[in-house]
């Protein structure tokens, strides 16, 4: 099966929207879909033109069993052409697993402030980064094809310390970057952001990561994640993470909506004339699949209820 | 009870955020709150600090019963000290009515399009600009304290002819200052603009209005709404429109989203630096007036859901 090479999985001269529900979405539900459903979601996003997915996360089956079934959804990925397939790698030993599984993408996980680095991935900044290198160094060994992507989470307002200075950002981020990761991410993990502080960042990653494009990775939490995303992509960012129908919340702020919906997230590229390649009708479909699988769980999203206007153009051309 | 002239309604030097809710967002409900209980959310509205208010419509009360206690509102309005009470005046006999009451605001409707403004407002364009000329006469006869409205329907999109030129609704903003409005608003009236789109129109407001302040009304429908109020507030704009639960709908999109959610504008402007005066705790509070009284409609918001962050200085000094 074709698979885009590490040079050309974020390609800088186009806008490229990742589906991080089935990873993401799924990391605090109390029920989840059926592995047979999780390859449905997939499979039919893949048909209305979306490339880019987290599957998952290796973490223990018994605390996460969400995620049990990462292996068989791997598989389902890679019989889809062209698909960038990522799973985030927490430890040494999920990377080993990751690298001798057949995926696309691992994530690593460094934080923006030293005092959530202790507390929640229980190691330092520094730590995080020497991970990060340690994946690379595993991938140039093990699967020379892999992206190495590193998330800097609580990079826009952090649970603990409250802001965040842009300049501790761009340190860490170029960090990662020196310490070989393929494309670094910035996360408003908990949803802090206003659409000026997403500017500001954007404008220093623009700067740090040059033709290199990077990620935003927003939540919805305190309903700017729109006006943040048009920001982002005001100010250079081109590859934004979104979940179907806005799936997942917020640890931090129980009842809280999770991801930016990646049905908005399509009809704002398309609005602010970017080509997403991305069928928005077929994504409506798509979030049946959840409402029969975890009804329990609300679904957020405008377009949704809505649909695009009638009459107007408003794609992308 | 002292009352804001018409040259303070609307400082050019600060955010000013209208509540439009008892207006807008009763125009096309089923069912209503109480008089009772639109005077307790008024009277609750104002002490969390909100200064502007439309508060309904004079319009036949056999096809609008929400609107048939407009002068109990007006009453009540007159009791709250600084508040800016706005009626939506669609006919001179409305007109006739508003100026023999003891309002501060009249609200006349243009149509940015000649094919909405014959379809829905039973008049040409020219017909409406002509209608906002004899509000001012009537106003400068009868009550000179008065501001006269006027806004634009349709300016970001219309139902019937799609997209809507800027200049054309330059062109009828124009039109009704040279008429004699004191402000004049832009309204995305069923929801199809894109920031993009509101950041164009908003400087070519900003040109034209000079020092004077313009207002821009939106609504949510595709998802945009927030964006599209951060590109206004960073255009030039300084009187957005808003209604409390994003209480309101489109009526050509059964089931979509209506105006902005009031909540999440008040999080946006501060969180933009734009002081708003208003105290989003006891907003949350008020929605519950409408889950009592009106349980069938649905309330949107992100504020309500997550509150603002707990350890961060999101409001503006």
């Amino acid at each position: 099966m074709t698979r885009p090479d590490r040079m050309t999985a974020y390609p800088s001269d186009r806008v490229t929207l990742r589906e991080v529900g089935l990873r993401d979405g799924l990391q605090i539900v109390k029920s989840w879909p059926s592995t047979e459903a999780k390859i449905d979601w997939l499979t039919r996003e893949h048909a209305a033109g979306v490339r880019h997915f987290e599957l998952g996360s290796f973490l223990p089956t018994a605390r996460f069993p969400q995620f049990a079934d990462l292996p068989a959804l791997i598989d389902a990925a890679n019989t889809l052409p062209d698909l960038q397939a990522s799973v985030l790698t927490l430890n040494e030993r999920a990377m080993d697993t990751a690298f001798a599984s057949s995926i696309s993408e691992v994530v690593c996980v460094v934080s923006a402030t030293e005092e959530h680095s202790h507390a929640n991935i229980r190691r330092s900044r520094d730590a995080s980064v020497a991970l990060v290198r340690r994946a690379v160094d595993m991938r140039d060994a093990q699967a020379p094809e892999v992206v190495v992507n590193a998330g800097i989470a609580m990079a826009l307002g952090c649970s603990i310390t409250g802001a965040v200075a842009p300049a501790e950002v761009l340190h860490m981020a170029e960090a990662c970057l020196v310490a070989g990761a393929d494309i670094v991410g910035i996360a408003d993990t908990v949803g802090y952001a206003g659409p000026r502080e997403v500017a500001t960042l954007c404008d220093g990653m623009t700067r740090l990561c040059g033709d290199r494009p990077f990620i935003v990775h927003l939540h919805d939490t305190r309903g700017t994640g729109i006006a943040n995303a048009a920001a982002a992509l005001d100010h250079g960012a081109r590859v934004l993470d979104g979940s179907l129908g806005g799936l997942g919340g917020c640890p931090f702020a129980p009842g809280a909506t999770g991801n930016v919906v990646f049905e908005d997230l399509v009809y704002l590229s398309e609005r602010m004339g970017f080509a997403t390649g991305i069928n928005i009708d077929a994504l409506n479909g798509i979030r049946r699949i959840l409402e029969t699988e975890i009804p329990a769980e609300t679904l957020y999203g405008a377009l949704a209820r809505s649909g695009p206007p009638s009459n107007l153009d408003w794609q992308a051309h």
